[in-house]
């Protein structure tokens, strides 16, 4: 088979030809059919950051990822040659504190698909059979890598209440894009969103921002009070960038809620006393989905077309043109949503 | 009346004789039987932090009081004279967005006794009816003064359910040991207290601590994961002292809880990439009490002894004797727990 | 003043001219501008069921009422003449352990306005400023009688978040059809309603139902299990009657949820055993709103018209036409769904 | 092996020789050490309500057990010879609905081990892996058998939080004795039992009841009153019988909680209007335990002996005196708590 693997440091990938896999009793092995570039594959490909230091190579990446069943391991329950199935990219032992709480997707012993092992950019990838999300039909196919992102979106938009509430999403990335979208499912009003890239702020009114405001107005700060009824109840913080850290915790209500996504680069000065004391906040921190009760959220609202995550996707390419998804990927304009990867039919 | 107050910039404070207060018609005219000194006192009576810049003189501080009703407005009811009452020192509007939604110790216009109005430490108080706690019976007045600060205590360790779960406290001053009480009473096991001096970590332990360790200890991280089995799932940072914020940062289990309570003196630098998304922690800002159903738990883990506060209780002082109580408190030993003016009889 | 008043017991009510209220110190004077008929204004109009043995004559009724200020009581703060309010028909003491628990609406010392104390079907009444929502504006005036039972159907709908879930409502008079805006609101999908009446089966539809089906229907329980996927998340019983409390307990699935809030005539024979023990269900009793949470919700959901109750109200009448009011919600044929008496210009 | 069967209609089971049963890949053969007689064996034993129509002949019944794995199949993970493990009776399809929402416990496709598949009244049993709970040590050996049982008794309590709340728990059987030690743990005060016989009264002492009083005592209302200030927080209704389903409707207070534990042997009469919708109470049915989240807490109060419930076993038995074992249990008086069949050591 065909697959995009790092197999040597330095920018950069290479599709190379391999064996398929062979799969343990409890596996999967699934004919990929989409797979999308998540914001942390850029890493990988770039050799920055992280990648260097928790990667071992020979690896295929890619954690974004759906496909059919073509061979369903001895000892899995309820999964069947043709069944399509979206990928959750988080193996978690089901044993730990966590797995035993409910909090699986922060397992102690986790490992992440194509991060720690072999993952979805290719035309074949072995998946676990407690990692995988069988679709009652195929009707939603076409979007199918994208539950597992969308699924962090509406972790953090929903992982309490937000009907009637006002909400605000910095960043609009795919995934805060993905999170305007999920906080109007649940009822939300009004979702402002905060971006700086023409492009993104557009797509952010398409996704059903009621607000698009630049980071970069001078009047933000009164813009967002006065969009907010002055008592702004949730953040969702989906960018990283410390100032949008910094501006979530000062605009959030006293009593009200901040969802911690985005990865900043560095350490964080933080007004702890100000900020989190005083003014009663909480502060979620939201890694990957909660495993499958974000997902059975997200189905439904996929399904329901309460949550149409199609406007996201701006590009498509088979995966020999890798090199041209990763360029719209890493170009400074940021005139992209989502890159999917079109590689395998049905 | 005879009452203590800061009459100029400076250190220290004087006792002085005023008029009785006069109440308006939702008010309460109480007879205060004790008071007790606040950690935030301090820099009051040192005139050090931000006291300065927030109290406007002369003012009569100390908002940890009780004393029974003399006087009840028109407009109160169920308030008689002679009842005992606690007072909840947040007086709330009662109307903005907090406080339409459970969140009146967070309101936008919130005041607080003894700070940004007339306290507790003269011989009658006037207190919002609003803002007052009636005693069901006499039982509890020797500890009367101190539900507002157990209430701090109990809803940083209660906020969230601790049965069965383990809990390390930062921090041994009062709030810390009344943690440690709430967390017992809540079922928590272990409860790890963390403190550095020797009086208070022997407080820690007869307040029931299973096990106290000194942040000095180089072991202390080994110890921590050894008592919690590996898995630490809530830490109450009472502290405020950054090194203890980032070790509760560090120890606490992915998916645990952070209570945070304890007031740093300057911004901190956080992981906030490791510590709080990745981990998918919840930290919770704790800015005074539930009003008042944090007042409902606290009086009834009190009257049923399930918490018993009176070890915290070390000196006991009538007001005159004010600047002993305070060089207690002062002193760089910490060789105490809470301070307590007995101010009127009964 | 002009009143509608149950003077005398029997059927029916008399319009009489009586004195203006004078306020208590905590209280306001309201000019009424709307008010409306309640499901359990009928048995005090009809005086049937359990109104004789409740209110003491004479009294005046209606409960669901809004106005503006005309006086506000001494003690009373935040409200000035003109100000428009709606109002909380249940008078709750606040200090008893449900008021001092964040459920105010089941205060153990409960009063209804308009059955307990004089209510809202007069030029003006006299309300407990606890009692007032107090408008932003007057964007809400022409529906803000409705805040009161709006609410009721919020509460009973979101009391358990919704988004993504699939919702029956049972019963479509004015709390149902509130009720299947309420879920919609929140992201439910689908809503189905269930109904006899013609009329009322339209309005279903109209406020957003994905299904409609009638109680008759021979297949209605296969076509309940085929739109909700096999799983049934929640149902709202806002009818009452006793065959479809039973649907309600069959329908829903393990897990699931049914919040009962119409009132059944009688005693219910219920299979505890299989309805609720082994079906692990949640029963969530509904009486009247959380004090002012829900109401925060409702005036948000209203305000963003994420929720129109407009459809619902299908008749307007003055005050001096209430005989016709009456007859309208007493018909058979159910072709209404709120009535509302318009009382006092602004 | 030797096992206790039903092999035929009619009352009474049969130890009988057998095969040591063949595992698949994803199950466990354990080595039964310890089981336990439940309540719901008893129907199984007796062939009386719902036995004949469930149960298939013949049938290996017993579902509390506990045991040491001896062989472990190639596609489970973490589980070794030697292990000692408890078991999860529910065997949940982890696919449905409720298993992908975490309440797993009563899965749309749930079987029952000895009940619908052979159980643990034998010398070696088959068992799901994704069923075991694996202890740390062999420190609970002794009443690892019981864990499954008070797995109910800690969900039906601590289902909501108890910490400072009254609770009243109806029947003192083992489930209810477990019930009030694991109220008791949570910090529930006071903790009332109801029951009638006398042996399981000073039980109900013994197990931490601040107050035992019986079904029988003509002030009982009175006195449950007393004790809970007027307001009794949350019934835990352990027995099954009517009319103590009836008494804890009614004596909950408004906006309390009752946990519906007990199988009444028929439908039952309730004042749903009174009881139900106008009180806004939750009631709770409880079917099992959370899977492992309920196992985890009970786990974690076990090993701390914050629940100690060895005075709940009064008699242990080897295998082969089964009859006397049912005979105690059957008995009228029930002067009886747990029994234990010690079947293999280790």
């Amino acid at each position: 088979m065909l697959a995009l693997s790092k197999t040597k440091p330095g920018p950069g990938a290479d599709l190379v030809r391999m064996d398929v896999p062979r799969i343990a009793a409890d596996e999967l092995l699934i004919k990929v059919e989409r797979a999308s570039i998540c914001g942390s594959d850029l890493p990988i490909y770039n050799w920055t950051a992280w990648a260097p230091k928790r990667l071992r190579l020979p690896m295929v990446f890619g954690h974004e990822f759906c496909g059919t069943v073509v061979e369903a391991g001895s000892a899995t329950r309820d999964f069947h040659r043709g069944d399509l199935i979206s990928v959750e990219s988080h193996v978690y032992c089901g044993l730990c504190t966590q797995c035993r709480n409910g909090q699986r997707h922060v397992c102690r012993n986790l490992k992440i698909l194509g991060i720690d092992t072999p993952g979805g950019f290719g035309e074949y990838a072995r998946v676990p059979a407690r990692c995988a999300w069988k679709h009652k039909d195929r009707s939603l196919a076409p979007v199918a890598s994208l539950l597992e992102p969308i699924g962090n979106a509406v972790y953090a938009a929903l992982c309490e209440e937000v009907v009637g509430k006002s909400v605000m999403v910095l960043g609009c990335g795919p995934q805060g894009l993905f999170a305007i979208g999920a906080a109007k499912a649940g009822g939300a009003k009004p979702v402002i969103a905060v971006e700086g890239a023409p492009y993104r702020m557009r797509m952010a009114k398409r996704m059903g921002a009621d607000l698009v405001l630049s980071p970069n107005d001078p009047a933000l700060r009164a813009k967002i009070e006065k969009a907010s009824d002055g008592a702004l109840d949730i953040v969702l913080e989906m960018s990283g960038a410390p100032p949008a850290i910094e501006l979530g915790l000062k605009a959030v209500r006293s009593g009200g809620r901040l969802s911690a996504f985005g990865i900043p680069p560095r350490e964080l000065s933080i007004d702890w006393a100000n900020d989190v004391v005083f003014k009663g906040v909480r502060i979620m921190g939201i890694a990957g989905r909660e495993v499958f009760k974000t997902w059975y959220t997200t189905d439904a609202l996929l399904r329901s077309r309460t949550l149409d995550p199609r406007p996201v996707v701006t590009h498509r390419f088979p995966l020999r043109r890798f090199k041209k998804g990763f360029a719209v990927m890493n170009a400074k304009a940021k005139n992209c949503g989502k890159v999917v990867f079109e590689i395998g039919g049905v």
